[in-house]
């Protein structure tokens, strides 16, 4: 094993999420300043420089080298939300890590901030103690050590209308025993939670859909995917392992959070809310380094349900914005969640004490065979060129109560960067009286176990730098050429044309997708020239998950998820715009983020702009996602757009059977002749273009495949 | 290496293409039967045998398990398309192979048959002799040893309309040395050539866009991606070697073209036309072995061009119809194209003379890990259970000209077939001059090189057999509840709903995707119902990729390319329906296939349906797509929808470090404390439930890892 982590022993980099010790010191400092406090750290995280100081340090201001750093100095903070115990009043904290002092204090009224993972465990808690609950499990005819609750963000109750009382409610669910699979055993009923008082103040009962139904008995029936539940005779025996190995290591170094892989540099770091962010990708092109992003990273999410009725209603988790991709994230297994040769990055956040808790293992950074990059064969001849792609990823997985996501961004050697959603984990279930059916919100999909309907919609933060801090965001529409078949202009009717359209403005840049018209979109530097196109640079966002909110305009979710209205928006760069369904977003009642900040028309022609990117999936879940979901893949792609002057991977050797350990998987002597193949018996071979040289691309450059098994 | 080929000494499968024995065999019969004729084999191929009888065959008339072969006996035929020497008539014959006899002969008039690799050759060096030819090349001060004709299908001109003649037209280029890359260097005129009278009977000039340009200087920079035309100095050397490696062999069996993996067992075969073609795909649910699909292939494509100005309007290659998936194949290198441990099927067609040609490794077998199969994380306890995926691989890459595709069935652990497209190589490019602009119509790729916008449209010939041969298809829209936000039947507006619409008829059986309602279609089996939905089991048919054709109604692509002014058609299974646009596609003026198919309305629910899909991808060529185009990708994927009871991948055990190789990329011992990670010094790890068990997938069932080493 190479040591290609270096040593980081100089102070840590601006944008390295808070060490331990600094949460440790943070919530130390914030005691001694409020003593008479008794104060609950809800999160405590890193204040992100602003980016103007942050493009100094990086050496973008004259936009010189992306990594030359010029002696600026970037104070480190810690930025902290508090809530006061029992009062429930919140806070929001600076701390400054550089003279040990709080350095802003100031208390935000009617707001309630992100879930922690202790206020769901003390809730559940709560809720089985509660008279009304057990009433409602005697009812039942359950028993109360084997009740569940899984809570969740209150969504909207109109009479606890806004975020002055701090509420949680919960899905209710019954285990036949500790590992058992509850969402195979939904209850009928929903429980308020007041936080602050500690207290369930209400239990809603979920009446069957029709009055010809009376109260379920709830389904013991087990339906299980833990492999200790499942008959061992039952499970496949016949995977043969599959190893991937880097007998030389890996291609790609890593000094602190900052990660360098073929052409690339760019840095990550973790937040309660986002997880992963990337930062300032930078692409190494001849000479140049190239900038291309300053910072990417998932804003926020909703996944709204079909059913009309209450609770459903109020089921549309903000899993960003309420939740947190950090707070949920997994601890990642090697071997298991990542195959192949592995470096992990930990995590650090705080708990209600401010003491640190690590995630160890959050972050999955690994290299992966990508199948082919390029490939021509010269039919003339028959002399192949063939080369192989490979993608650095970067991932994350969380776990938000019922669902898990699994996230990755891949960076390609053609220049193209990849996001990609995997959605697994449980379906959300609701029990059925028997014969009672869904109708057209959800899926039966076990004996009186509804799936509900429901869709996902991401929405990423693509803070661009292509090229540049100013940008601009044009909209590609290919349409046919008006003039009709038969026509001077149009003679054959075979004439179409991209046309692209420039969003000048906010209010222009608010878009749908548009399938009709191959609609995309293209970042753009309009002062960085294509010496051949003679037009503006840019790389495109290719995004083929762009389902509508059928949220009704004027609804709940569309109020409080306005980002969905949209599939992009485009902002003029903020440092406080940074969420897309506003920082408090846990009981917002909508407005808050994109909504609230394009109502005043503003430039976005050559600006530092903010790309806002919503995708997602409608999911009408079918019983093969139950018990336990195959991933559902959801994403998009940002491909250079004549930004190169060739195809960036030209420069990619091809590979070697003698060093990819490529083998046939049978006897060759017995492949030819009587056995197998799409020819059973042993052809007089003839001249043919097509198989005179085939697959001579392993001959083909043996320079560069002999300097890579060298190297 | 394990002999998982098995021995196949007894007689042909029915569904193995022909050996080179029996294509010796055919064409000695047919010249034998017609000693007096100049006989041109254009092609020679199995005569797959009536559904009907193949059914039987297969233990399918009254639906046994698949595969208990009855007695039946099934003919052995072999189809050949003959052309006339000189004279230039065309026949079809019909030999039978098991009493070696012509079994029938028709001359076909007003046909072109496919355009083989021969004719391609042979009609270049035509072209290269010709005195037209010469006089331009002449004109442009070239030298005539290092000019190069690509052969395409003439498509249409009015003047020499219909199919009587037999033409080809080409696009020229010249070459600075033997392997340099043509499509830098353009020519500006276009051939015309009577391949039956071997005869060039025209030469076009392509004119500059405007008047205010004169005949341009054919640019000689030269634009290269063969490695030893580029400075070894700059090629990558960073790339660390993948190996893929399968210690215990492959998962799969093959036995003749019979291949068995996990659950599923299906065919394949080879033909000049369609290339790979998936024959009978079962998979074992239990003790049942239950039908998927009867046969799947690629029917036809169609590659039209933008510019609405001659020769472009001709520019719509039917990749399949008139060069041929088979004719067009690439010979496959182990470690280049294919990775890890490869079974490789050869295959067999015929030359002019009726004597076979072989291409060594036509189709690549193989397994790849798929990532996460699926994953789900109990926050309370942070148990986790992790499984991967897995997929077999069947693929083929074929050339046609400039352009490559790279072709991929994918099988997966969760009833889901996928099939990928990547398509490669080289750009079609035309000249400009200097300062000429391609407009809307095109992108400059380099100085004077032109690569003009395009769309690729694929239409696969799906036809299903879901628990059975009778099947329907369902259109799922989904959309808001009409009832305004507030009304008692969506008072929140969250509401929506997921609508079916059976296509009862092949009028109705003709669809455009949409994404505003986030469509799809579904295959049901109206007599295979679900236990649990109730409603009959399906497949899902889920595409992402269909931009509309933009060629007009009325014009020629949209006439000879009838199937792609829809997404999808369904049909009434027809022996003789399999090819799109028509058996005789190349030089077909339009109207054949699905559009003649499709005039009189017949029943598609619960019949022997086929269903044809057409996706494919809008290309506005990039800079970075020269000189070699890295794979741009589109495909569509089957999905068991609520065919099975539950996730059929339940029954697929986690993977271990120990069997997979896994390991840490650097030294552990560094990696906490001082190097590296989002923590930079060592923290007091503390409680907190997402790290309590991070990961215990790999401990959680050693049972299956364990046979799963010893298997």
């Amino acid at each position: 094993m190479s040591d290609g982590a270096k040593t980081d022993l100089r102070k840590p980099h601006p944008l390295d999420p808070l060490s331990a010790e600094e949460v440790v010191a943070t919530a130390n400092i914030l005691r001694s300043a409020k003593p008479e406090m008794d104060i609950i750290f809800n999160t405590i995280t890193l204040k992100e420089p602003p980016k103007k100081l942050m493009l100094k340090y990086l050496g973008y201001d004259h936009l010189e080298e992306g990594t030359s750093k010029s002696n600026v100095t970037v104070p480190r903070e810690a930025f902290v939300v508090i809530i006061e115990k029992e009062v429930g009043m919140v806070y929001e904290a600076i701390v400054s890590l550089d003279d040990n002092s709080l350095a802003s204090w100031i208390h935000i009224p009617g707001v309630q901030p992100i879930i922690t993972a202790e206020e769901v465990l003390t809730v559940e808690a709560l809720i089985l103690q509660d008279e009304a609950v057990q009433a409602e499990c005697r009812e039942l005819g359950i028993d109360m050590n084997n009740v569940y609750a899984d809570p969740w963000a209150i969504g909207h109750i109109e009479k606890y209308k806004g975020a002055d009382r701090r509420l949680l409610t919960a899905l209710m669910y019954y285990r036949n025993f500790e590992d058992d699979n509850q969402y195979a055993h939904p209850l009928d009923f929903v429980p308020v939670v007041d936080v602050t008082l500690m207290k369930v103040i209400e239990v809603e009962r979920i009446p069957p859909k029709s009055s010809k139904f009376t109260r379920p008995v709830i389904p013991m029936e087990n339906h299980n995917f833990l492999p200790e539940f499942l008959d061992p005779k039952t499970m496949r025996t016949d995977i043969k392992p599959i190893q991937v190995l880097q007998p030389e290591g890996v291609s790609f170094t890593v000094d602190g959070n900052q990660i360098a892989w073929q052409k690339y540099k760019f840095q990550i770091s973790f937040n309660y809310r986002e997880g992963l962010v990337i930062h300032n990708v930078t692409y190494q092109d001849g000479d140049k380094l190239r900038p291309l992003f300053f910072r990417m990273s998932m804003s926020e999410m909703v996944v709204p349900y079909a059913d009309p009725e209450s609770p459903h209603y109020r089921k549309h988790a903000f899993d960003v914005g309420e939740y947190g991709l950090g707070l949920c994230t997994n601890s990642l297994a090697l071997g298991c969640d990542c195959l192949g040769t592995i470096h992990y990055f930990d995590a650090v956040m705080n708990d209600h004490e401010g003491r640190p808790f690590i995630v160890p293992q959050a972050i999955c950074l690994h290299e992966e065979d990508r199948g082919l990059l390029f490939k021509h064969t010269d039919y003339r001849s028959g002399r192949a060129h063939v080369v192989r792609g490979r993608r650095l990823v970067v991932s994350q997985i969380v776990t938000v109560a019922n669902y898990d996501y699994a996230l990755y961004w891949y960076f390609n050697q053609d220049g193209t960067i990849e996001y990609e959603v995997k959605a697994t984990g449980e379906l959300n279930t609701t029990v059925l009286a028997e014969d009672e059916d869904p109708g057209d919100f959800g899926t039966i999909v076990a004996p009186q176990i509804n799936a509900p309907h429901h869709q996902h919609f991401f929405v990423m933060r693509l803070d661009p730098m292509i090229d540049g801090v100013n940008n601009s965001v044009l909209q590609v529409d290919t349409m046919p050429v008006e003039a009709p078949v038969g026509s001077p202009e149009n003679r054959w009717g075979n004439g179409f044309v991209a046309k692209q359209k420039l969003l000048e403005d906010t209010d222009a840049a608010q878009a749908d997708a548009n399938t009709a018209t191959s609609r995309f979109w293209k970042i753009i530097n309009p002062s960085s020239i294509n010496p051949y196109t003679r037009k503006p640079v840019g790389y495109k966002i290719s995004c083929m998950h762009t389902p509508p909110l059928f949220a009704k305009p004027g609804s709940i979710v569309e109020r409080r998820a306005g980002f969905a209205r949209k599939n992009l928006w485009v902002t003029q760069y903020d440092d406080e715009q940074m969420f897309a369904a506003g920082f408090y977003c846990n009981q917002n009642e909508g407005g808050d983020g994109l909504p609230e900040w394009t109502k005043t028309k503003k430039n976005v022609n050559n600006e530092d702009i903010v790309i806002w990117l919503t995708f997602g999936v409608t999911h009408l879940p079918r019983v093969e996602d139950f018990p336990v979901m195959p991933v559902e893949t959801c994403g998009f792609s940002l491909k250079p757009c004549n930004f190169f002057n060739a195809n960036p991977g030209l420069d990619v050797p091809s590979q070697s059977k003698h060093t990819n350990g490529s083998m046939l998987a049978f006897d060759p002597a017995v492949k030819y002749g009587k056995k197998g193949g799409l020819n059973p018996v042993d052809p007089l071979k003839m001249h043919h273009p097509s198989n005179e040289q085939g697959g001579s691309c392993c001959g083909s450059n043996p320079a560069p495949v002999a300097s890579q098994a060298s190297a």
